[in-house]
Protein backbone atom coordinates (compact mmCIF):
# COMPACT_ATOMS: atom_id res chain seq x y z
CA UNK A 1 0.00 0.00 0.00
CA UNK A 2 1.41 3.51 -0.81
CA UNK A 3 0.52 6.26 -3.34
CA UNK A 4 -0.90 5.26 -6.46
CA UNK A 5 0.21 7.27 -9.00
CA UNK A 6 -1.07 6.75 -13.02
CA UNK A 7 0.26 9.22 -15.45
CA UNK A 8 -2.01 9.88 -18.14
CA UNK A 9 -2.08 11.81 -21.69
CA UNK A 10 -4.32 13.42 -24.21
CA UNK A 11 -2.82 13.04 -28.02
CA UNK A 12 -4.63 16.09 -29.34
CA UNK A 13 -3.20 19.10 -27.04
CA UNK A 14 -0.50 17.01 -25.25
CA UNK A 15 -1.80 17.12 -22.10
CA UNK A 16 -0.64 15.04 -18.96
CA UNK A 17 -3.14 14.67 -16.56
CA UNK A 18 -2.22 13.10 -13.25
CA UNK A 19 -4.18 10.88 -11.43
CA UNK A 20 -2.83 10.20 -7.74
CA UNK A 21 -4.92 8.14 -4.24
CA UNK A 22 -4.06 6.64 -1.26
CA UNK A 23 -4.16 3.39 -1.72
CA UNK A 24 -5.21 2.57 1.66
CA UNK A 25 -7.70 5.23 1.97
CA UNK A 26 -8.78 5.38 -1.80
CA UNK A 27 -8.56 9.08 -1.89
CA UNK A 28 -7.26 11.16 -4.77
CA UNK A 29 -6.82 13.98 -6.72
CA UNK A 30 -6.61 14.77 -10.72
CA UNK A 31 -4.51 17.07 -11.75
CA UNK A 32 -5.11 19.34 -15.34
CA UNK A 33 -7.88 16.70 -16.65
CA UNK A 34 -9.29 17.23 -20.00
CA UNK A 35 -12.61 16.97 -21.45
CA UNK A 36 -11.66 14.74 -24.67
CA UNK A 37 -10.95 12.05 -22.16
CA UNK A 38 -13.23 12.26 -19.23
CA UNK A 39 -14.58 9.18 -20.05
CA UNK A 40 -11.55 7.20 -19.59
CA UNK A 41 -10.73 9.22 -16.10
CA UNK A 42 -14.20 8.58 -15.21
CA UNK A 43 -13.54 4.83 -16.04
CA UNK A 44 -10.26 4.53 -14.05
CA UNK A 45 -11.42 6.90 -11.04
CA UNK A 46 -14.63 4.16 -10.86
CA UNK A 47 -12.62 0.93 -11.75
CA UNK A 48 -9.82 1.31 -9.00
CA UNK A 49 -13.00 2.19 -6.36
CA UNK A 50 -11.32 5.90 -5.46
CA UNK A 51 -12.84 8.58 -3.86
CA UNK A 52 -12.12 11.89 -5.90
CA UNK A 53 -11.25 14.70 -3.22
CA UNK A 54 -9.67 17.41 -5.21
CA UNK A 55 -10.13 18.19 -8.95
CA UNK A 56 -6.87 20.88 -9.46
CA UNK A 57 -6.03 22.74 -12.04
CA UNK A 58 -2.50 24.46 -12.83
CA UNK A 59 -3.91 27.35 -14.47
CA UNK A 60 -6.85 28.28 -16.63
CA UNK A 61 -5.48 26.40 -20.31
CA UNK A 62 -5.72 28.22 -22.97
CA UNK A 63 -5.72 24.89 -25.21
CA UNK A 64 -7.92 22.51 -24.24
CA UNK A 65 -11.07 22.40 -22.00
CA UNK A 66 -11.26 20.98 -18.79
CA UNK A 67 -13.32 18.04 -17.41
CA UNK A 68 -13.16 19.96 -13.98
CA UNK A 69 -16.80 20.60 -13.82
CA UNK A 70 -17.93 17.56 -15.50
CA UNK A 71 -15.85 15.49 -12.84
CA UNK A 72 -17.03 17.10 -10.51
CA UNK A 73 -21.07 16.28 -11.35
CA UNK A 74 -19.94 12.87 -11.53
CA UNK A 75 -17.66 12.63 -8.04
CA UNK A 76 -20.19 14.88 -5.55
CA UNK A 77 -17.61 14.66 -2.65
CA UNK A 78 -14.79 16.59 -5.01
CA UNK A 79 -13.58 20.04 -5.27
CA UNK A 80 -12.46 22.25 -7.94
CA UNK A 81 -9.03 24.06 -6.78
CA UNK A 82 -6.70 26.58 -8.70
CA UNK A 83 -4.27 28.86 -7.64
CA UNK A 84 -5.72 31.84 -5.30
CA UNK A 85 -4.90 34.53 -8.29
CA UNK A 86 -6.92 33.15 -10.98
CA UNK A 87 -10.04 35.28 -12.07
CA UNK A 88 -12.32 32.49 -12.01
CA UNK A 89 -15.90 32.17 -9.81
CA UNK A 90 -16.53 28.23 -10.26
CA UNK A 91 -13.60 27.24 -7.82
CA UNK A 92 -14.35 25.86 -4.64
CA UNK A 93 -10.80 26.40 -3.32
CA UNK A 94 -8.26 28.90 -4.34
CA UNK A 95 -5.39 27.77 -3.14
CA UNK A 96 -2.83 29.75 -1.26
CA UNK A 97 1.35 29.66 -2.07
CA UNK A 98 2.38 26.97 0.58
CA UNK A 99 -1.20 25.79 1.73
CA UNK A 100 -1.62 22.51 1.33
CA UNK A 101 -4.12 19.88 1.18
CA UNK A 102 -4.78 16.36 2.39
CA UNK A 103 -5.84 12.90 0.08
CA UNK A 104 -5.46 10.19 2.99
CA UNK A 105 -1.67 10.37 4.20
CA UNK A 106 -0.46 12.16 1.61
CA UNK A 107 0.21 15.46 1.09
CA UNK A 108 -0.27 18.30 -2.14
CA UNK A 109 1.50 21.87 -1.59
CA UNK A 110 0.60 24.69 -3.58
CA UNK A 111 3.56 26.91 -4.76
CA UNK A 112 2.72 29.51 -6.86
CA UNK A 113 4.83 29.91 -10.10
CA UNK A 114 2.83 32.74 -12.36
CA UNK A 115 4.65 33.73 -15.79
CA UNK A 116 2.90 31.57 -18.29
CA UNK A 117 -0.26 33.47 -16.26
CA UNK A 118 -1.64 35.08 -13.87
CA UNK A 119 -2.43 32.21 -11.68
CA UNK A 120 0.06 29.39 -12.16
CA UNK A 121 0.39 27.37 -9.59
CA UNK A 122 2.96 24.16 -9.48
CA UNK A 123 2.19 21.19 -6.88
CA UNK A 124 4.51 18.96 -4.68
CA UNK A 125 3.05 15.79 -3.77
CA UNK A 126 5.52 13.43 -1.83
CA UNK A 127 9.20 13.57 -4.24
CA UNK A 128 7.61 14.52 -7.58
CA UNK A 129 6.55 18.35 -8.67
CA UNK A 130 3.87 18.97 -11.72
CA UNK A 131 4.80 21.93 -13.18
CA UNK A 132 2.12 22.60 -15.40
CA UNK A 133 3.12 24.92 -18.23
CA UNK A 134 5.79 27.06 -15.95
CA UNK A 135 8.78 24.37 -16.28
CA UNK A 136 8.38 21.77 -19.42
CA UNK A 137 10.93 19.27 -19.99
CA UNK A 138 13.61 21.46 -21.66
CA UNK A 139 11.42 24.18 -22.43
CA UNK A 140 9.34 26.50 -20.52
CA UNK A 141 5.56 27.89 -21.14
CA UNK A 142 4.64 30.87 -23.04
CA UNK A 143 4.08 34.25 -21.70
CA UNK A 144 2.41 36.33 -25.01
CA UNK A 145 -1.50 36.18 -23.79
CA UNK A 146 -3.48 35.60 -19.98
CA UNK A 147 -0.87 37.90 -18.94
CA UNK A 148 2.13 35.99 -19.21
CA UNK A 149 5.24 37.74 -18.01
CA UNK A 150 8.77 36.16 -18.64
CA UNK A 151 10.54 37.68 -16.31
CA UNK A 152 7.86 36.74 -13.89
CA UNK A 153 7.97 33.26 -15.04
CA UNK A 154 11.76 33.14 -14.76
CA UNK A 155 11.71 34.04 -10.86
CA UNK A 156 8.97 31.23 -10.26
CA UNK A 157 10.99 28.74 -12.61
CA UNK A 158 13.95 29.53 -10.43
CA UNK A 159 11.85 28.88 -7.05
CA UNK A 160 11.39 25.61 -8.37
CA UNK A 161 15.19 24.86 -9.48
CA UNK A 162 15.28 25.77 -5.23
CA UNK A 163 13.79 21.94 -5.05
CA UNK A 164 16.04 18.92 -4.32
CA UNK A 165 18.01 17.87 -7.11
CA UNK A 166 16.41 14.55 -7.35
CA UNK A 167 12.62 15.80 -7.33
CA UNK A 168 10.90 14.31 -10.71
CA UNK A 169 9.51 17.65 -12.97
CA UNK A 170 5.75 16.16 -14.22
CA UNK A 171 5.05 18.50 -16.58
CA UNK A 172 1.51 19.79 -17.94
CA UNK A 173 2.49 19.18 -21.51
CA UNK A 174 5.16 17.20 -23.85
CA UNK A 175 5.27 17.32 -27.67
CA UNK A 176 8.30 14.89 -27.71
CA UNK A 177 7.13 12.05 -26.08
CA UNK A 178 8.72 12.56 -23.00
CA UNK A 179 7.08 11.97 -19.38
CA UNK A 180 8.86 13.08 -16.54
CA UNK A 181 12.41 14.76 -16.01
CA UNK A 182 14.11 16.11 -12.66
CA UNK A 183 15.01 19.01 -11.13
CA UNK A 184 18.57 18.49 -11.46
CA UNK A 185 18.63 17.47 -15.32
CA UNK A 186 16.34 20.86 -15.78
CA UNK A 187 19.19 22.77 -13.97
CA UNK A 188 21.61 21.71 -16.22
CA UNK A 189 20.09 20.81 -19.75
CA UNK A 190 16.67 22.97 -19.47
CA UNK A 191 17.70 24.90 -23.41
CA UNK A 192 15.49 28.11 -21.79
CA UNK A 193 16.92 28.62 -18.83
CA UNK A 194 19.05 25.94 -17.70
CA UNK A 195 23.07 25.97 -17.10
CA UNK A 196 23.89 29.92 -16.89
CA UNK A 197 20.99 31.30 -18.63
CA UNK A 198 20.26 35.22 -16.85
CA UNK A 199 17.16 36.94 -16.93
CA UNK A 200 17.94 38.71 -19.65
CA UNK A 201 18.68 35.91 -21.68
CA UNK A 202 15.42 34.14 -21.00
CA UNK A 203 13.23 37.40 -21.97
CA UNK A 204 14.97 37.37 -25.04
CA UNK A 205 14.51 33.68 -25.36
CA UNK A 206 10.64 33.87 -24.49
CA UNK A 207 10.09 36.85 -26.78
CA UNK A 208 11.88 34.96 -29.46
CA UNK A 209 9.55 32.08 -29.10
CA UNK A 210 7.04 33.35 -32.03
CA UNK A 211 4.44 30.49 -31.90
CA UNK A 212 1.08 31.06 -33.19
CA UNK A 213 -1.85 30.78 -30.75
CA UNK A 214 -3.39 27.74 -29.67
CA UNK A 215 -5.77 27.01 -32.27
CA UNK A 216 -8.62 26.74 -29.47
CA UNK A 217 -7.72 29.68 -27.20
CA UNK A 218 -11.00 31.65 -28.08
CA UNK A 219 -13.02 28.74 -27.14
CA UNK A 220 -10.24 26.95 -24.06
CA UNK A 221 -9.78 30.00 -21.88
CA UNK A 222 -13.92 31.25 -21.72
CA UNK A 223 -14.99 27.73 -21.02
CA UNK A 224 -12.35 27.32 -18.52
CA UNK A 225 -13.64 30.15 -16.57
CA UNK A 226 -16.15 28.40 -16.05
CA UNK A 227 -14.70 24.97 -15.49
CA UNK A 228 -15.89 23.28 -18.55
CA UNK A 229 -19.24 23.33 -17.49
CA UNK A 230 -20.21 25.40 -20.55
CA UNK A 231 -18.52 25.86 -23.88
CA UNK A 232 -18.27 29.70 -24.52
CA UNK A 233 -16.72 31.04 -27.46
CA UNK A 234 -15.40 34.47 -26.92
CA UNK B 1 20.89 7.61 -6.08
CA UNK B 2 18.74 4.90 -7.46
CA UNK B 3 17.50 3.53 -10.63
CA UNK B 4 16.56 6.48 -12.86
CA UNK B 5 13.62 5.70 -15.12
CA UNK B 6 12.29 7.66 -18.50
CA UNK B 7 9.30 6.04 -19.99
CA UNK B 8 9.37 7.59 -23.64
CA UNK B 9 6.53 8.15 -26.23
CA UNK B 10 6.32 7.94 -29.76
CA UNK B 11 3.24 9.27 -30.98
CA UNK B 12 2.91 8.26 -34.78
CA UNK B 13 2.87 4.62 -33.75
CA UNK B 14 1.40 4.71 -30.23
CA UNK B 15 4.77 3.21 -28.93
CA UNK B 16 5.99 3.50 -25.50
CA UNK B 17 10.33 3.46 -25.35
CA UNK B 18 11.86 2.53 -22.04
CA UNK B 19 15.68 4.07 -20.75
CA UNK B 20 16.66 2.72 -17.20
CA UNK B 21 19.94 3.29 -15.62
CA UNK B 22 21.86 3.14 -12.61
CA UNK B 23 22.44 6.80 -11.71
CA UNK B 24 25.38 5.52 -9.86
CA UNK B 25 27.09 3.70 -12.31
CA UNK B 26 25.72 5.22 -15.14
CA UNK B 27 24.69 1.64 -16.78
CA UNK B 28 22.03 1.91 -18.75
CA UNK B 29 18.78 -0.11 -20.81
CA UNK B 30 16.86 1.22 -23.19
CA UNK B 31 13.75 -1.26 -23.92
CA UNK B 32 11.80 -0.63 -27.68
CA UNK B 33 13.60 2.36 -28.88
CA UNK B 34 11.91 3.75 -32.42
CA UNK B 35 13.38 5.01 -35.50
CA UNK B 36 11.95 7.99 -35.39
CA UNK B 37 12.55 9.43 -32.27
CA UNK B 38 16.19 8.37 -31.98
CA UNK B 39 18.06 11.56 -31.74
CA UNK B 40 15.60 12.62 -29.29
CA UNK B 41 16.85 9.13 -27.06
CA UNK B 42 20.34 9.59 -27.92
CA UNK B 43 20.51 13.49 -26.54
CA UNK B 44 18.97 12.21 -23.81
CA UNK B 45 21.31 9.09 -22.93
CA UNK B 46 24.63 11.83 -23.99
CA UNK B 47 23.17 14.57 -21.78
CA UNK B 48 22.64 12.60 -19.04
CA UNK B 49 26.27 11.24 -19.18
CA UNK B 50 24.51 7.21 -19.82
CA UNK B 51 26.72 4.77 -20.77
CA UNK B 52 24.11 2.29 -22.92
CA UNK B 53 24.72 -1.39 -22.13
CA UNK B 54 21.92 -2.90 -23.86
CA UNK B 55 19.58 -2.20 -26.67
CA UNK B 56 16.05 -4.66 -25.90
CA UNK B 57 13.81 -5.89 -28.10
CA UNK B 58 10.42 -7.23 -26.80
CA UNK B 59 9.78 -8.95 -30.19
CA UNK B 60 10.22 -7.94 -33.84
CA UNK B 61 7.66 -4.88 -34.26
CA UNK B 62 5.52 -4.75 -36.90
CA UNK B 63 4.32 -1.04 -36.59
CA UNK B 64 7.04 0.67 -36.49
CA UNK B 65 11.13 0.37 -37.47
CA UNK B 66 13.90 0.01 -34.29
CA UNK B 67 16.31 2.00 -34.02
CA UNK B 68 18.55 -0.78 -32.57
CA UNK B 69 21.50 -0.70 -34.74
CA UNK B 70 21.84 3.16 -35.16
CA UNK B 71 22.19 2.93 -31.58
CA UNK B 72 24.23 0.31 -31.98
CA UNK B 73 26.47 1.89 -33.86
CA UNK B 74 26.31 4.89 -31.91
CA UNK B 75 27.13 3.42 -28.42
CA UNK B 76 29.68 1.30 -29.32
CA UNK B 77 29.50 -0.61 -25.60
CA UNK B 78 25.87 -1.64 -25.86
CA UNK B 79 24.65 -5.32 -27.59
CA UNK B 80 20.92 -5.87 -28.77
CA UNK B 81 19.18 -8.80 -27.28
CA UNK B 82 15.71 -10.22 -28.02
CA UNK B 83 14.25 -13.20 -27.05
CA UNK B 84 15.66 -16.65 -27.85
CA UNK B 85 12.97 -17.79 -29.89
CA UNK B 86 13.60 -14.59 -32.26
CA UNK B 87 14.44 -15.67 -35.99
CA UNK B 88 17.22 -12.81 -36.12
CA UNK B 89 20.85 -12.48 -36.69
CA UNK B 90 21.48 -9.28 -35.84
CA UNK B 91 21.10 -9.57 -32.16
CA UNK B 92 24.36 -9.86 -30.03
CA UNK B 93 21.93 -11.95 -27.25
CA UNK B 94 19.31 -14.28 -27.91
CA UNK B 95 18.17 -14.17 -24.18
CA UNK B 96 16.93 -17.66 -22.65
CA UNK B 97 13.80 -17.51 -20.48
CA UNK B 98 14.75 -16.82 -16.95
CA UNK B 99 17.99 -15.14 -17.94
CA UNK B 100 18.97 -12.00 -16.28
CA UNK B 101 21.39 -9.45 -17.79
CA UNK B 102 22.96 -6.99 -15.22
CA UNK B 103 23.46 -3.00 -15.60
CA UNK B 104 24.73 -1.31 -12.53
CA UNK B 105 23.60 -3.20 -9.08
CA UNK B 106 20.19 -3.80 -10.98
CA UNK B 107 18.84 -6.94 -12.60
CA UNK B 108 16.63 -7.24 -16.14
CA UNK B 109 15.34 -11.00 -16.28
CA UNK B 110 13.27 -11.79 -19.61
CA UNK B 111 10.74 -14.10 -19.13
CA UNK B 112 9.09 -15.81 -22.39
CA UNK B 113 5.55 -14.58 -22.86
CA UNK B 114 5.42 -15.86 -26.46
CA UNK B 115 1.32 -15.50 -28.08
CA UNK B 116 1.63 -12.28 -30.40
CA UNK B 117 4.82 -13.33 -31.80
CA UNK B 118 6.82 -15.99 -31.44
CA UNK B 119 9.98 -14.79 -29.75
CA UNK B 120 8.19 -12.22 -27.64
CA UNK B 121 9.57 -11.41 -24.37
CA UNK B 122 8.75 -9.38 -20.99
CA UNK B 123 11.56 -8.07 -18.62
CA UNK B 124 11.28 -7.16 -15.06
CA UNK B 125 12.89 -4.73 -13.25
CA UNK B 126 12.96 -4.08 -9.58
CA UNK B 127 9.16 -3.87 -9.18
CA UNK B 128 8.18 -3.09 -12.79
CA UNK B 129 7.50 -5.75 -15.86
CA UNK B 130 7.68 -4.65 -19.59
CA UNK B 131 4.97 -6.32 -21.47
CA UNK B 132 5.70 -5.37 -25.05
CA UNK B 133 2.67 -6.39 -27.05
CA UNK B 134 1.68 -9.81 -24.58
CA UNK B 135 -0.25 -7.88 -22.34
CA UNK B 136 -1.52 -4.32 -22.97
CA UNK B 137 -3.49 -1.81 -20.23
CA UNK B 138 -6.76 -3.11 -20.26
CA UNK B 139 -6.49 -5.09 -23.51
CA UNK B 140 -3.55 -7.97 -24.74
CA UNK B 141 -1.77 -8.11 -28.38
CA UNK B 142 -3.15 -9.37 -31.88
CA UNK B 143 -2.68 -12.87 -32.90
CA UNK B 144 -3.29 -12.77 -36.24
CA UNK B 145 0.10 -12.38 -37.89
CA UNK B 146 3.97 -13.38 -37.19
CA UNK B 147 2.90 -16.93 -35.98
CA UNK B 148 0.79 -15.59 -33.25
CA UNK B 149 -1.55 -17.68 -31.70
CA UNK B 150 -3.94 -16.86 -28.70
CA UNK B 151 -4.10 -20.17 -27.04
CA UNK B 152 -0.38 -19.25 -26.54
CA UNK B 153 -0.62 -15.68 -25.41
CA UNK B 154 -3.23 -16.82 -23.00
CA UNK B 155 -0.87 -19.08 -21.29
CA UNK B 156 1.17 -16.24 -21.14
CA UNK B 157 -0.34 -13.63 -19.50
CA UNK B 158 -0.92 -16.26 -17.40
CA UNK B 159 2.46 -16.91 -16.27
CA UNK B 160 2.67 -12.95 -16.15
CA UNK B 161 -0.12 -12.43 -13.67
CA UNK B 162 1.23 -14.71 -11.23
CA UNK B 163 3.88 -11.81 -10.72
CA UNK B 164 2.83 -9.87 -7.64
CA UNK B 165 -0.09 -7.65 -7.52
CA UNK B 166 1.71 -4.40 -7.41
CA UNK B 167 4.13 -5.37 -10.07
CA UNK B 168 3.48 -1.79 -12.40
CA UNK B 169 2.79 -2.98 -15.86
CA UNK B 170 4.25 -0.82 -17.98
CA UNK B 171 3.34 -1.82 -22.12
CA UNK B 172 4.95 -1.57 -25.50
CA UNK B 173 1.42 0.81 -26.30
CA UNK B 174 -1.28 2.56 -25.34
CA UNK B 175 -3.68 4.25 -27.92
CA UNK B 176 -5.40 5.85 -25.01
CA UNK B 177 -3.02 7.65 -23.36
CA UNK B 178 -2.63 5.69 -20.52
CA UNK B 179 1.39 5.07 -19.14
CA UNK B 180 1.01 2.35 -16.80
CA UNK B 181 -1.23 -0.13 -14.67
CA UNK B 182 -0.36 -2.88 -12.38
CA UNK B 183 -1.02 -6.66 -12.51
CA UNK B 184 -3.71 -6.60 -9.73
CA UNK B 185 -5.57 -4.08 -12.04
CA UNK B 186 -5.27 -5.92 -14.94
CA UNK B 187 -6.16 -9.58 -13.46
CA UNK B 188 -9.26 -7.91 -12.37
CA UNK B 189 -10.24 -5.19 -15.13
CA UNK B 190 -8.70 -6.35 -18.46
CA UNK B 191 -11.14 -6.80 -20.83
CA UNK B 192 -9.81 -9.42 -22.69
CA UNK B 193 -8.67 -11.49 -20.49
CA UNK B 194 -9.40 -9.92 -16.77
CA UNK B 195 -11.45 -11.64 -13.89
CA UNK B 196 -12.61 -14.89 -14.68
CA UNK B 197 -12.36 -15.08 -18.42
CA UNK B 198 -11.30 -18.79 -19.67
CA UNK B 199 -9.33 -19.68 -22.77
CA UNK B 200 -11.56 -20.44 -24.70
CA UNK B 201 -13.30 -17.04 -24.27
CA UNK B 202 -10.10 -15.34 -24.59
CA UNK B 203 -9.28 -17.00 -27.79
CA UNK B 204 -12.75 -16.26 -29.07
CA UNK B 205 -12.54 -12.39 -28.13
CA UNK B 206 -8.70 -12.44 -29.82
CA UNK B 207 -10.44 -14.22 -32.66
CA UNK B 208 -13.14 -11.51 -32.92
CA UNK B 209 -10.72 -8.34 -32.81
CA UNK B 210 -11.06 -8.01 -36.32
CA UNK B 211 -7.85 -5.23 -36.88
CA UNK B 212 -6.70 -4.20 -40.41
CA UNK B 213 -3.19 -4.90 -40.57
CA UNK B 214 -0.73 -2.22 -39.60
CA UNK B 215 0.08 0.22 -41.92
CA UNK B 216 4.21 -0.36 -41.98
CA UNK B 217 4.17 -4.06 -41.47
CA UNK B 218 6.00 -4.81 -44.89
CA UNK B 219 8.29 -2.83 -43.97
CA UNK B 220 8.69 -2.61 -40.33
CA UNK B 221 9.13 -6.66 -39.91
CA UNK B 222 11.92 -7.60 -42.50
CA UNK B 223 13.81 -4.16 -41.53
CA UNK B 224 13.71 -4.71 -37.78
CA UNK B 225 14.80 -8.48 -38.73
CA UNK B 226 17.95 -6.62 -39.49
CA UNK B 227 17.60 -4.55 -36.30
CA UNK B 228 16.70 -1.71 -38.47
CA UNK B 229 20.44 -1.38 -40.14
CA UNK B 230 18.31 -1.16 -43.21
CA UNK B 231 15.45 -0.26 -44.64
CA UNK B 232 13.68 -3.38 -46.25
CA UNK B 233 10.37 -3.79 -48.22
CA UNK B 234 9.11 -7.50 -48.22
Amino acid sequence: MGLLFRPLFEKESSTYTYLLADEKTKEAIIIDAVSETKQRDVGLIEELGLDLKYIIETHVHADHITSSCPLKERFSNAKIVLGEKTPIECADILLKDNEELHFGEYTIKGIKTPGHTDGCMSYIVDKFVFTGDALLIRSSGRCDFQQGSAATLYDSIQRLFELPDETLVYPGHDYGGRTVSSIFEEKQYNTMIGGDVDKDEFIRRVDAMELPLPKKIHVAVPSNQVCGSKIITS
